[in-house]
């Protein structure tokens, strides 16, 4: 091999690594972009949200903002549940979103190789560059983490620039223009929503320590919110029992366990579902007296317009609700990065 | 109004009764096959699988079913989040397929309203006739229920013929053919695996007569059952606290609360997704002395060929955790069918 040929590679190896480097806004815009164009020129046919845990989670607001907007038929299904499911209508034209925050979730890294190899357009979010995600994706997202950097940049920010610069893309709008600005203040909002509900967090930490069980409900774009805190922060960082029910099933059987001293903790949010997390509360406030409510309705919206706080309700809940954890586990001498099993074997 | 009309309206109504009646094969059949050549005329664009509680879990395999066989999208969701979520390509090309065991659940019924209103196609299962869902939906479609009727024309019976008959009516197929074939036969197949495990279903409700949670676990088409299982069989008919974990959901958030004494119910299924439910059980069992796995690899498939076993796991796994159910409630002295809330006031 040539001298030339052999610096060209090296050449565009350092392109390419710059293109991707951690801590560049200019850079996090750039992979951001073609992601979307990538995934608007395909004009896909069917859009699967996969991820394991907190990340399919967070697919569920954004599946449901596809849902409200486009006709694009769209599903959130875990990664090892795709690849087994394999749908019929899985194929070339489809657009698979995969996230995993350390990019080594091996079912979601091999939910990529298979939907690569099926043809379809991958598109992954990830914090770590060069993962195994990373390189299984065609088009992965880097986002950013850690104390010192900017929601804008973080998975809840750049998921949501996706999904609006993916509508944009493909149905222009004043409308998803907006959405992306708004999130340049998200880390604001954040911010200030997490010092808004500090206190009632303080207080819920120490009344619900020693509670063996917590339920958590929602409903339609937060539903993911409720099942992630339902199964990341209370049975895996606490080992706190824990169900997320749906506001609107919890009527046909959940109900029934409901008691003066069953906790609950509702992620009530604002928007088209907000009447089904309305009923739940006001039954189960009948006959339980520990119903915590978190209501969006509280939520400092800053500079979010009205039509569009039911998309951004989500991460909000995520950023708060974190707080409330946190207070948990605070009060419960048990930080929330304790694992009895998690990255400790093999599994 | 002349007596003539008077006459013809009297007759027209009686005949309609007739052509609805209970308890007549005959008109089954009629009821049954009109809904699938209205579905299968229509060439649905897309379905959504609509109800609550354990008339939503039932939907599960169902949807699974059309997600391997066919490339039409097609969803699940509660009845009240179906309607405010309104899924901007839901409209007049949809077909719905709803149910209501009494045909009264408000949400169900209103979900049927409101498909109807925006052109859908209207599908929906109940087994009680001039219900509000039987007059709501455009294509009631009766099932028996009792302890003398045959599983052939049950719920359970009644939803495969539906789902196989769309099915051989869109994309006619020797397998499909086999498919409705092997319903007839659905009442011997629950009560040879009802018996056969009877023993063992007496055993795990002595066992866990005392225990105030017991997960259940399942995947893929059966997922719905462990989720059945734990809101309508648990919280609702028994006021024990649970949750269905999905099997491959299992090990990001939910493994972590894993410990000796904490109880699993394991649907294990045959078929695409059983893997994931072999790597659940695998790691349950390491940490747990409390895993029950109740194993479709062992029921009696009598006539069922085996590429079929995966569409037939769920109704079986439904009749044989009935027992389960039932020794529970036996041993608790807590009637299944003991309410505190439901039907007992408004809600």
């Amino acid at each position: 091999m040539s001298a030339d040929i052999i610096g060209c590679i090296i050449t565009c190896f350092q392109v390419k690594q710059a293109g991707r480097g951690k801590n560049m806004a200019t850079d996090y815009e750039e992979i951001l972009g073609t992601a979307i164009s990538a995934a608007a020129n395909l004009k896909p046919r069917n859009i699967y949200f996969v991820g394991c845990g907190g990340s399919l989670a967070y697919m569920i607001h954004q599946q449901y903002i596809i849902d409200r907007e486009t006709e694009i038929p769209s599903r959130v299904l875990n990664s090892n549940e795709f690849i087994h499911r394999n749908p019929k209508a899985f194929g070339k034209d489809s657009l698979v979103v995969l996230c995993s925050h350390s990019g080594t979730t091996p079912e979601t890294v091999a939910a990529a190789t298979f939907a690569r190899q099926k043809g379809a357009l991958t598109v992954a979010y990830t914090y770590a560059e060069n993962s195994a995600l990373w390189n299984a994706a065609e088009y992965p997202v880097l986002y950013d983490w850690g104390p010192e950097s900017d929601a804008y940049n973080h998975k809840s920010g750049m998921a949501l620039r996706f999904i609006f610069g993916f509508l944009q893309a493909m149905y222009p709008s004043s409308v998803y223009k907006t959405a992306i600005e708004v999130t340049k203040n998200l880390q604001s909002i954040y911010t200030t929503n997490k010092g808004k509900f500090a206190e009632k967090a303080v207080q819920w930490g120490s009344t619900y320590k020693r509670s063996p069980l917590i339920y958590t409900m929602g409903s339609g774009p937060v539903y993911g919110e409720a099942y992630s805190f339902a199964i990341c922060l209370l049975q895996e960082m606490q080992w706190v029992n824990s169900a997320a029910i749906h506001s609107g099933e919890y009527f046909h059987g959940p109900f029934e366990i409901t008691d003066y001293d069953v906790p609950f903790l509702l992620f009530k949010t604002v928007g088209e579902t907000r009447p089904l997390d309305e009923r739940a509360e006001a039954f189960a406030r009948k006959f339980s007296k520990e119903v915590t409510t978190v209501d969006a309705a509280d939520f400092d919206w800053q500079n979010i317009p009205e039509g569009l706080r039911t998309y951004f309700a989500a991460p909000i809940f995520g950023a708060v609700t974190r707080v409330y954890a946190e207070q948990l586990a605070e009060n419960r001498g048990h930080p929330l990065s304790v694992r009895r099993y998690m990255w400790k074997m093999q599994y």
